[in-house]
């Protein structure tokens, strides 16, 4: 990816003297970014630009190219990679809208762009996109006429869309964030965020790299990277929802990964995930500041509504305010001019006027170990007390980084001096108290999600392990039929998997359950089997509680008759479960494992029976497992407190529970044929789990 | 109120030439905003200043005087609010601090100040408070030095602390929106919000209600005033955690009242509650639109990632992105220069560069019935489109009234541009297409329930009504010895309430057991009456499920071993009740009613069993409440589908839970001695409700 950002020398394909035309805009960026390299022009019409020639065909330059931009019709823009190909050049910019995102035809001129790209062994960024700019070195291949006014800075920026991106430099540099890199993927067909991030991580000037994609196309690269990064990685992923579907899969030709799945495998690996510009932005903004490492924060104010402000976000975010100690609070009164404010935390100074002393007091305040931040709300009058506020805000900005603890700056003030702040300071501010703690919260959680997740060396192994080969028997005997496992086999290879099922037996025929009345006692289940039926309790098709074999027998006759003539093709047959025992105390839970396209094998916990229609979200995570990352899943369900014991119930059997979570993240892992599990429900009591039901969904489709 | 912002006179009381002298920069205040009144002095040193002599004496000023604004130290302003009464002033504004939100002292000067005030018939602001702007007349009381440039409009502000009150001063300035009144009303010893409100829904140039309060004096005026108020009232009450509570009280002297309280009553009347101030922000912004009616929006951009955005918050949010009809996507291509991009809503107009085209593409659609309202997302370079931006800007604004439908703008631009056009436009804009889409549905959520409220004519009353004769001389009873009901009177209480209870009755010997089981038949279950047994159940004093006459004559004979003797002196009773029947399809719930301070009579409905440890949150209302707010309530309640039925279990009997509420409300409207009551269990089937568990708290304390 380094090529793609420090070329020697560049051509801009696509460019004529018309008025509207686009390329050379991308050549007038370049100049205005003064690039600090040889830049080519070519456009069919010729003709002479910015003092430059414009070559009518890329051939009739001599001078080697390290990299080309092309805006010219979708159409012609396969015969042009070509001709790069042909003239060595390895890196190629595809800004021309009009591909996959619009068309099939579309389509199909994206499948030669990569055949051509593969033969040639060009690399290349688009199509649909604007390109690249690097603050080092002056590239900057964006089509919309730009203006080198951006601060320079740590933040390298990636976004599917060149609107958003251009979005991202115009925010970041009104809250005094400079950028490092920039680059806009648009249809990625060939580099990809991945690609972008995984160069990010090594470009020494990019300090945080901070993303809007509307997909990601290798969910478990991308992870991994995250989870390797030195550098916080911060994610806008956008294109959430089905209406948000339509326009993105026109656009950047987005396929929507299902948005639980993208939350949990970010939040897995420690990747920052936010889902607006302002908290985005905000979150980005104090990762400048040294990291909180506690909840313990100092509220510093002048007025005492802003102090109350700032104090309910600190209660609705959960941080601690403690008072401060009584030596420090002598430090304090000695510099009030009246007596006429209590001194507690928030600390209200509304008295005080001298700018000086208030950061002495914020000295004082992080030298103690009580406190591990300082939010600082300062609201003043810029007409009579700019130079000084300016003169507290910089010396709080210093003492941040002298004592490694951070002061959150927030300023209430006239509209015009925060304007002239934005613009004069080197350090961010914010302009509401919720919005500095909402940041400080985040930033805290974020870094112990770090730390968390680099604590996370070992996947959890089944213990004892699975019996791998009988299960990859009889997945390979329905494979061999083209069809998924039938209920009494999606049983038995969950059984090989180490899980506890009831007893079990598959009938034929009703003669045969003098038999199985010998060896499996009642109370009994019985479920027909058969692949067409798939919500079973909804047609009748399961009979439970059948006290004696005489009940069991009448409901096995009356589901063949029911069954058998419809299904005879099918060789219908009637699954006998023992039924698990009814206990006050056991919970119905649904563990299962889904294999998503972008981030392969999935392990889904979720809770069954009456409380699946309350708590409609399971808690997914990537398989393989840590066993850290199953007690998360455990903690992090919806209601799980009914699971650690309430109201004088007995906790569930969690090592049990445990185990099941840690087995359906190994099927999942090792049989890459299975698409889905669902075991529901798995019945977890204070001594044990048992899976009474399951299915298992294989590559070939049909149950 | 009105006197005291149109006085025609006011006289500034503690004005001094000495520099750090706050009183002279209130007289500085009036001159910048020119007020249009006569502007007096006073200050204990005399002198010149502004042109004016400072009185030594409020008694040296022969003219009358409207309005005095004091600003001495504490200690000193009863003597001079009582000078004020004597010159017959009868409207004062107290700025000094140092009263009850400081010290007992203090609140002992308070004391002084109401008397005084009575005496005199004075109606005073403050003290610990800012005081007044008059947009219209330029009073201006603050003694913070202020510069005349904040906008005029119709947004009257009214906050406790004066720092918030300047901070929104600044805020809407910045963000296109106008002032027409301003309070800041500190500890609120006399004016209180209430009074402004009061004030501001009759003020003509008030067209919206900006309050931030730390505390809400007197809930059901204010409650009452919203709801009958024809302008919007927007509230942030800060103060909502015990962390705020140690400054709040320090600073304005805020009773916190319990948060849950305040959220219920105020949507239970159709004021706006912001908890933060960007979304107070916002929701004002999006207040000067005319109102969405319905949720088909349509969004246009020309930024393909900032309509995913857009998209995204619109999913967020609940609203719905109709499809262009054909007709309207035939007039929208025909300005399209290449058909590079897909028609759809979001409508991505990317390739189009022509904005006068944007604006007769959005007067199309305003003109649809499908689309009721627009967000405009409008990505552009000052630099270059700055002039056919604003262009584009204006008409869109104009078009919404034209339309009566909101055109939301949001603009992604340089930020110099930003700060311009905040300064130049006269009609809010959003930065962030989320935030715009929040404020939307805020608005539509506000409205509709506006109209809700507008609905609500009659009471509900219990029926058959309860017989609140029997009632009142239980609680006559109770009173008489100043404790309040035991759990049999309880039961009784509420059972001629109109509530089912079990059979019961209340031994004093075992020996009455053959008496009792002639006219209860079992299940039994026997509870301990005694007033300092709170938790029955933690202490063994509750059996439950005793089958037969025998179990339960076991049953008591343990239990008065074990409670007699120490409860000899409360002759200690058994109480025996038939066991409601359990059934699988019914739920425990809490029904019960609190006495708030400020808000009065409120009722509660939550989950009681298992649940209750799931779901820590019962909804409130206002007692007396109508059917609608009943109904309300159980939709309200979190995971109320079970009780609709779920996962093939019959719905439980609504009407018998509404009744039950309706009554829990009744009692607590009529019987203002009644502190507290929780019905706790409520079992409810599909067949009826039961009060199985009764307790009732009177205004003596004690049980």
């Amino acid at each position: 990816m380094k090529d793609f950002f420090y070329p020697s020398s560049v051509v801009v394909i696509g460019v004529s003297t018309v008025p509207s035309n686009l390329g050379k805009e991308i050549a007038r960026n370049l100049l205005e970014f003064q690039f600090n390299g040889i830049v080519h022009l070519v456009g069919l019409d010729g003709g002479v630009i910015f003092g430059r020639k414009i070559h009518r065909r890329l051939e009739e330059i001599e001078d080697p190219i390290d990299l080309a931009i092309i805006l010219t019709p979708a159409k012609t823009v396969p015969s042009i990679l070509e001709d790069c190909g042909k003239k060595g050049i390895r890196r190629v910019i595809i800004e021309s809208g009009g591909f996959g995102e619009f068309s099939d035809a579309g389509r199909d001129l994206q499948a030669q762009l990569r055949k051509i790209a593969t033969q040639y062994g060009i690399r290349f960024i688009g199509p649909n996109c604007i390109g690249l700019i690097n603050a080092s070195n002056g590239l900057a291949t964006p089509f919309p006429t730009l203006r080198n006014v951006f601060r320079k800075g740590g933040v390298g920026i990636v976004a599917q869309s060149g609107g958003v991106a251009l979005s991202f430099l115009n925010m970041f540099d009104s809250e005094q964030l400079g950028y490092s890199k920039f680059a806009s993927i648009g249809n990625k067909l060939d580099v990809d965020e991945s690609d972008l991030v995984e160069y990010l991580m090594e470009d020494p000037e990019t300090k945080v790299i901070c993303l809007y994609v509307e997909s990601i196309k290798d969910g478990r690269r991308f992870t991994e990277l995250g989870r390797k990064s030195p550098k916080p990685i911060v994610v806008h992923k956008a294109n959430i929802g089905a209406l948000s579907r339509v326009i993105a899969q026109s656009h950047t030709e987005a396929l929507a990964n299902d948005d639980q799945v993208v939350d949990a495998a970010l939040h897995q690996v420690g990747i920052a995930r936010l889902r607006d510009m302002q908290s985005y932005l905000d979150f980005v903004k104090i990762l400048q500041l040294p990291p909180m490492t506690g909840r313990n924060l100092a509220i510093v104010s002048r007025s005492g509504g802003h102090a109350v402000i700032a104090a309910d976000a600190a209660h609705t975010y959960g941080f601690n305010l403690p008072a401060p100690s009584p030596d420090l609070l002598q430090e304090i009164r000695k510099h009030m001019r009246a007596d006429v404010i209590k001194l507690t935390n928030p600390l209200d100074l509304g008295d005080l006027f001298d700018f000086d002393v208030y950061a002495k007091i914020i000295r004082r305040i992080l030298q103690e170990d009580a406190y591990d931040g300082v939010l600082l709300v300062h609201t003043y009058f810029a007409a009579i007390e700019g130079a000084s506020s300016r003169r507290l805000l910089r010396s709080a900005a210093a003492m941040a980084q002298e004592y490694g603890k951070p002061v959150a700056l927030c300023v209430a003030t006239e509209p015009y001096e925060v304007s002239s702040l934005h613009k004069e300071l080197e350090f961010p501010i914010f302009l509401s108290p919720e919005r500095a703690v909402r940041a400080l919260d985040a930033a805290l959680r974020h870094d112990q999600r770090r730390r968390f997740v680099a604590r996370q060396h070992e996947y959890a192994s089944p213990d004892p392990p699975p019996h791998r080969a009988a299960i990859r028997e009889y997945l390979g005997a329905c494979l061999a039929q083209r069809r998924s496992p039938l209920l009494h086999e999606a049983l038995e290879i969950i059984a090989h998997a180490g899980f506890a099922t009831p007893a079990m037996a598959v009938l034929k025929d009703v003669n045969e359950l003098q038999e199985v009345c010998k060896i499996i006692e009642g109370p009994y289940a019985v479920k027909a089997i058969a692949p067409h039926i798939s919500h079973k309790s909804d047609q009748g098709a399961v009979v439970l509680d059948l006290e004696n074999p005489a009940s069991l027998e009448s409901a096995c006759r009356a589901m063949f008759d029911r069954f058998a003539a419809r299904d005879s093709r099918d060789a219908f047959r009637i699954l006998v479960q023992k039924m698990a025992p009814r206990q006050v105390d056991s919970y119905e839970l649904i563990v299962g494992g889904k294999r998503d396209p972008q981030f392969g094998p999935m392990a889904l916990l979720g809770h069954g029976g009456l409380f699946v229609e309350i708590f409609a979200k399971g808690v997914l995570r990537m398989a393989p497992v840590t066993l850290a990352d199953v007690d998360e899943m455990i903690d992090e369900l919806p209601g799980s407190e009914i699971l650690s014991g309430v109201r004088g119930r007995p906790a569930v059997d969690r090592p049990a529970l445990r185990d099941a979570i840690v087995r359906v993240a190994d099927l999942m892992t090792h049989f890459p044929e299975i698409q889905s599990i669902d075991i529901n429900p798995l019945i977890v009591s204070p001594a044990g789990a048992i899976a009474v039901d399951a299915r298992i969904f294989l590559h070939t489709g049909g149950q």
